[in-house]
C-alpha cells in the first residue's frame, strides 16, 4: 500500500465541516478506492473554540492559513476559506511554493487569479484543483476536461446560481415581486453577505469564466463577460413569458464565434419545456456542447455542505490516484489570451411594451422595427386599462444592435407608456 | 514531450470511423490536452474493401483482432467489434495478455465476463476502460467513480436505451400500439439485428449491471437482474398513466438494500414532471445518488457515431495522461458477490383493469385490495361502453407480494373483464 496522502484544510465552515465528516466516515471506502489512506494531518479556521459539532483533536491546529500551507507534514493543502484576496489567496501561493498540491472551491480566486496560479502550480509542478468552485456538487469540470477530450467544445451555459433560480422560481409560483422574493430569501440565509455576489450575477460569471476558459483553451477573463444581474427582472416578465412558453433564467452562455469569445451572464428566456426552462428552485444545470458528442445536460445541487464537500473529495481522490493535469486542461503558459466578442450572436428576442390606447399606435411599434431590420414571429396585445395596452412580440433572430436601435427609435414614437423591456430568447 | 500512445483499432463501424475521425481531425488538440500524441498503428475489420468513407492507407491493416491486439507496435488496444463472445473477447484477452490497456465500447461483454476480464487485466497490471459502454456520449463512468468518489452511492437509476425510449415517446405522441411503432424503428434501422436486445431490455439491463458493480463495489451480475422489457406496454397504459401525471419509461434500477442488492430493469411509472418523465425520444438519462452529493442528473444521447466515439476519446486521452484505477473501481479480487435482494423495496403501484358493469364490481376490487393490505391512493373510473369500465387505481406504498396477492384474489372475484396491469410508481 502506497503512502497516506496527507491533508491540510483551512477553513472550518459548512464544507470545510463537511469534507472533514466524509473522510472520517468514509476512510475505509477512501482507502479501498484510491490505494491510499486520506489523513488530516492539521486544520486552520478563525476561531478555535467555536463548536462545530465535531471534534478536531486529533488534528494539528494552525491559526494562520499560510503556516497549515507550508508545513512539512502535508501533502494537499485544501482552501476553503473562500474570496478572491487576503488569506485565501496567501495561502494557495503559499502552498504551491512549498510544492504542495492544492485544492480549492473558491471560485472567486480561479476566475480573478486563476491564470497566475495555474502559472505557478505548473511551473512548481503542482496540481490546483477546483471542482468544487463550479456548479457545486456536479463533477462538471471532469465532465468538461475529461468527459469530453475528445470534442473541440462548441458552447458551454449554465443556470449556476443556485439563489438567483431561486428567486425567480419563487416569484413565478408565489407571484410576488422581485423585491418580495428578495427580503424572503435574505430572511432565510440564501443569499451571500453581499447579497450583489448573488443576483448581481457576479457569482455566476465567476464559474462561467472558469468554464469557459476550461471550454476554449483561453486564459480565464472574468472582466471580459457581459454581466446583468436579475434585479431588474419583473413579475410581469416572468408572467408574460410564461404566457409566450418561457421561463426566465439567468442564463450563462459561453462561445467562440468568428467575432471572438462570447461569454455573457443575464437574464434570458428559454423554452419552458427545454430542461433549463424546467429547472425549478435552487438547483444548478449545466449544459456542454460539444463537436462530436452534441448536447450534454448536467443537473444537481450547487451549493450546501454535503454536495460541496462531494467536489471537494472527487478532487482529494485524484490526487491520491495520481490523476493531475493543467490547472485549466491546456498547459496555462500556451493559453491563449481571449478576444471578447464584439457583439453577441444573433437570437430571437422578447419585447414588453406598453403602448397608450390610440389609433395606429401598434402600427408605429411594427414600423419602427421594420425599420430596424426586426421581423416580429409572434405578437400578442392584451386586454388593456383606459390608458394602455400590453403587447408581448417574439422576434424572429436578429442582432443585439438591431434591438437597440429599435427600442432607441421607439422613443421617438411618443406611443409607449413606460419604457420597454428586451430579453435574450437562448437557443437551447 | 512524452513518447506517443500508439492504438490499434478493432472494428470499423460507425463508431470504429468515429473515432479514426477526431483522432485525424482533432490530432493538435487531443496532443495538447494530454501531453502526447495519439497515433492509429493499425486497424482491424471484417471487410478491409468496403468504402467507410476514410482512407485507411496509412494504417497497418490486420484481418484478424487477436493479430491486432497482439501487435509490438501498439500501446492500447481498442475494441470495436461487439458481442460478449468471439472476436471481441479473444481479442481483449489477448491484449491484456501481452500487456496493452484496453479501451472497449462492449457492453455484452463487461456485463457477462467483466469480472474474469478486470481480475486478468489488474493481474497484468493493465488498464482495461470502457465509459462508451453505458449511455454513449454520456461521461457516466467517469461521474461516477470519480466525481462522486466521495460518496456511499444510494441508488443508480436510468433510461439507457435510446430505441425503447424512441418507441414509448412515439407512441404516446402519435397515439399508435407498440406493434406499430415497433414495425417503424425497425424499419428505420433503430433496432439491433435481434432486437430482443432492445425492446427485451437487455441491451439496457447490460449497462445496468456494469453501474450497479461501480456503485456498490459488487461484482457485476447481469443474471441478478429483474428483467422485462417494453413489449407488453400498451397504449392504453401510456394514455392512462398520463391522465394520472406519470409517464411510462424503461427505467434501471439498482440500490443496496437491507434485503440485498436490487436490480431492475423494467416498464416504470415517473412522474411526468421530473427529469426522467420528461425525457422523451432517443435520449439517454442516468441519475446517481450519494449520501454528500444527494442527486445528480445526467442527460445525453446514448448512442450514434459522435456521442460513442467521444466517450471511447475520453478513455484514451485518460490513458494518455497516465489515469487508471481498478477496472470496477475497486480491486477486482476485493469486489463482493452480490446478494441479489429477495424482493423488490416497496412502491406506489399503478393498476389498470376493465370491470364488468354489474353492481359491486368496484366494491369486490377495493375490498380484495384492502385485505391483501394494499391501500388506495387514487382511483378513477372512467366512461365505458356497454359491458366494461375501465377503472385506474394508484396505491399507496406497497410491496410486490401483496399486488401479486391482490391480483391472484382479483382473478376470482369475476368482475374483470381480460387481466389487470400492474406497474410500479418509481420514487424518482
Amino acid at each position: 500500500m502506497s503512502q497516506p496522502l496527507r491533508l491540510g484544510i483551512a477553513g472550518l465552515g459548512t464544507v470545510g465541516i463537511g469534507v472533514l465528516r466524509i473522510l472520517r466516515q468514509h476512510a475505509a471506502l477512501l482507502e479501498a478506492r484510491t490505494g491510499r489512506r486520506l489523513e488530516i494531518t492539521a486544520v486552520s479556521a478563525r476561531d478555535k473554540s467555536k463548536d462545530r459539532g465535531i471534534s478536531l483533536a486529533s488534528y494539528a491546529w494552525e491559526a494562520d492559513p499560510v503556516a497549515l500551507a507550508q508545513r512539512d507534514d502535508i501533502d494537499v493543502f485544501v482552501e476553503l476559506i473562500g474570496g478572491e484576496e487576503g488569506p485565501a489567496k496567501d495561502a494557495v501561493e503559499a502552498a504551491l511554493s512549498k510544492g504542495k498540491d492544492v485544492v480549492t472551491a473558491n471560485k472567486a480566486l480561479l476566475a480573478i487569479h486563476g491564470q497566475a496560479l495555474a502559472e505557478k502550480a505548473e511551473a512548481d509542478g503542482r496540481a490546483l484543483r477546483y471542482e468544487a468552485a463550479v456548479a457545486g456538487g456536479i463533477p462538471v469540470i471532469k465532465a468538461l476536461t475529461e468527459g469530453l477530450a475528445g470534442n473541440a467544445v462548441t458552447r458551454v451555459m449554465g443556470v449556476m446560481n443556485g439563489s438567483c433560480n431561486y428567486i425567480l422560481t419563487r416569484m413565478e409560483t408565489a407571484g410576488l415581486s422581485y423585491d418580495e422574493v428578495f427580503a424572503e430569501a435574505d430572511a432565510l440565509g440564501y443569499l451571500e453577505a453581499d447579497p450583489q455576489l448573488d443576483v448581481g450575477g457576479i457569482d455566476a460569471a465567476h464559474k462561467l469564466a472558469i468554464l469557459s476558459s476550461l471550454a476554449f483553451g483561453t486564459k480565464v477573463d472574468f472582466a471580459g463577460i457581459t454581466l446583468e444581474g436579475i434585479d431588474r427582472v419583473s413579475i410581469d416578465d416572468i408572467r408574460a413569458a410564461a404566457d409566450m412558453g418561457y421561463k426566465i433564467k439567468l442564463l450563462g452562455v459561453a462561445q467562440q464565434t468568428a467575432r471572438g469569445l462570447e461569454q455573457r451572464m443575464q437574464p434570458c428566456l428559454v423554452p419552458a419545456t427545454s430542461p433549463l426552462g424546467q429547472l425549478d428552485g435552487g438547483t444548478n444545470m449545466v449544459v456542454l456542447e460539444g463537436d462530436a458528442v452534441g448536447q450534454i445536460v448536467l443537473r444537481g445541487p450547487g451549493a450546501g455542505e454535503g454536495p460541496t464537500a462531494s467536489a471537494v473529495l472527487s478532487d482529494i481522490c485524484d490526487l491520491a490516484r495520481g490523476f493531475s493535469g493543467p490547472v485549466f486542461g491546456l498547459p496555462a503558459t500556451t493559453l491563449e489570451t481571449s478576444q471578447p466578442a464584439t457583439a453577441a450572436l444573433p437570437a430571437s428576442y422578447y419585447l414588453r411594451m406598453s403602448l397608450h390606447d390610440k389609433p395606429g399606435a401598434l402600427a408605429k411599434i411594427a414600423t419602427v422595427l421594420g425599420e430596424a431590420g426586426v421581423s416580429i414571429d409572434r405578437m400578442r396585445q392584451y386586454g388593456h386599462d383606459e390608458t394602455a395596452a400590453p403587447v408581448l412580440i417574439v422576434t424572429h433572430k436578429t442582432t443585439p444592435a438591431a434591438i437597440a436601435d429599435a427600442l432607441a427609435a421607439m422613443q421617438d414614437t411618443a406611443v409607449l407608456s413606460g419604457d420597454p423591456v428586451a430579453l435574450r430568447i437562448e437557443d437551447v
